[in-house]
């Protein structure tokens, strides 16, 4: 590639046109033709023309920084990254989505990338290249204790709290917690925040249920019956848990919420595909990928602002109340259980 | 902003160091201390310094343009941009992601972009604008009749044809597709696949049902076997629809795929959260969004490939067969409407 800069003149010579039109054309500013405009620009993209600061777009890149593919959660980080790309927009920035192996790659990061979201399950694993890189870093997930990244994730103890109020207020007070085999610190504070609000009202009984997605819900759950489980209600760590949970109990014969009711977590999509609808917990995803912008934003507001002590932001949620949950039931079950071991 | 630009040689002067060290530093190339490298990188950025063409990442970029969050294809619309975005990098390109607004708002684009994905459920609406940018566009979804864009889409047809022969072969004759009250033209081609397919098996019965979302599943279903409707297996226009049809059909008492087939499309995420999980068809979402910007590529790399004829690319998808199809079964349709009807 040519290393001699392309200028206004340059296009202009080409084009036998004016500096001025030439500048005009590419500022987008009116008092030139249509037609002009777009012979400019072909030209400008031609000659491998970049506009000076006073010209172009702000180029500040934000890389939005993710790993392979998490299909469970695809719709959360497709409306992170949405709520990021919209309040970068409005402040001037570019939100620009990478692979991690792209930080890991790169001997050093391009001059115009201004900050970094990293939005993949473990930020550890790359957190030393992205602090090395020397620009505002936030994580979409918790950090380690201590890292001097800005974090935005949801309250989740807080949702677990209210979660369970919910529930109580409904009469339950058998209750488990359905979950993965991993439990990321996120899903773990709200199973605490979920038992701390279950025990406000004394006699209730929370358990947990490790539902391996790829042995399936059927299982673990009757080995939890067996065990004596005799839950009126499931609260589960993500609505896709849910989905399976509803499906699983309804080709059991139970009824839902009459016999059971299911509380799932993030709002997705298939909270209102499966009937009945989910009772579930509403993340404000959009605006936590706004959130994330403006931390950046606010550390490159001035040089000070970059040794300020890492912030912990967390997100308040909304439950949102649908057909999934009703008065606590008596599910049968005693005569159920002999009946789902033949199935097993 | 300052007009000025920055050079190596300003870099070298504030830092005290030679213009070879700077250049090495923002180059990644060894010679120089990481300590060295990071204080370069902090004031090249700190002062504005953009690098030349030889020495900066290309960054020719290329528009991911959509419009709102759609909330039952963000799966679908996130895997084309990250087939997208791992393409981009390998050929040099960066995929940034643009609200449609974006464009109608831009009195020009910057030149730095160099093409369009237009990941938009109505491409027309913003076709004249794209078309007026001069750069390569290409649809994720059917253009117009003789637009001059390319558009890569899964091969629609085929897949109806697909589903039908499977069905047939495990004996199904009287089938039903159900799907949205507006059919976009991937949909209604796969419709036609479907019946195309099933007409292949003399004496076979193809009906549709238009479902609603807002409404539900359950009343255009009633109606539809009030109708005389007797199907014994259904095709969903996406997996969210399955989901409905499958837990519905589970509430009505019936056993999936013992009385009932269902088929969805897509292979989401929550065709195999549902019990049971979903025969689907599994649509190449990510070789889609990397054929978009291989496609874009393409009309950069020579001039003349600019106005070569504009291409229509339909990516062949595969059948994925779990446990929510199986042999037709004979469902008691008869017994079942007067009771369901109290339901209604």
């Amino acid at each position: 590639m040519a290393s001699t800069r392309v200028t206004i003149q340059d296009l202009a010579d080409r084009l036998g046109l004016s500096k001025f039109s030439v500048s005009r054309a590419l500022s987008g500013k009116p008092g030139v033709a249509e037609s002009t405009r777009s012979r400019v620009l072909q030209a400008a993209r031609a000659m491998g023309y970049r506009a000076h600061a006073e010209t172009a777009h702000p180029v500040g890149q934000i890389l939005f920084v993710r790993s392979e593919v998490d299909p469970v959660s695809s719709e959360l980080w497709f409306n992170i990254m949405q709520g990021a790309e919209i309040e970068a927009e409005r402040l001037g920035y570019s939100v620009v989505p990478r692979q991690a192996r792209y930080l890991t790659g790169a001997a050093n990061l391009d001059p115009s990338v201004v900050g970094l979201i990293l939005a993949v399950p473990r930020p550890a694993d790359i957190a030393e290249i992205a602090a090395r890189s020397g620009v505002p870093v936030v994580c979409a997930s918790y950090v380690e204790p201590l890292v001097r990244f800005d974090h935005v994730v949801g309250a989740d103890w807080e949702s677990g709290v209210a979660v369970a109020r919910m529930l109580t207020g409904l009469g339950h007070r058998h209750v488990a917690f359905i979950h993965g085999s991993s439990l990321p610190l996120g899903r773990l504070e709200r199973f605490r925040g979920f038992k701390d609000g279950m025990l406000e009202t004394p006699g209730s009984v929370v358990e947990d249920i490790v539902y391996d997605e790829a042995g399936g819900f059927r299982r673990p759950f009757l080995a939890y019956l067996r065990n004596g489980g005799t839950p009126t209600a499931v609260f589960c760590a993500h609505d896709g848990i849910a989905v399976s949970a509803v499906s699983e109990l309804l080709r059991m014969g139970l009824r839902i919420p009459e016999d059971v009711s299911v509380v799932g977590y993030s709002d997705f999509a298939c909270a209102t595909q499966i009937s009945p609808h989910l009772t579930t917990v509403r993340t404000p995803q959009t605006e936590m990928g706004a959130a994330m912008v403006r931390c950046i934003a606010d550390r490159l507001a001035l040089p000070e602002n970059r040794s300020r002590a890492p912030v912990r932001m967390a997100l308040a949620s909304e439950i949102v109340r649908r057909a999934s949950t009703g008065p606590a039931g008596n599910p049968p079950w005693q005569t159920l259980v002999p009946t789902l071991g033949a199935l097993a």
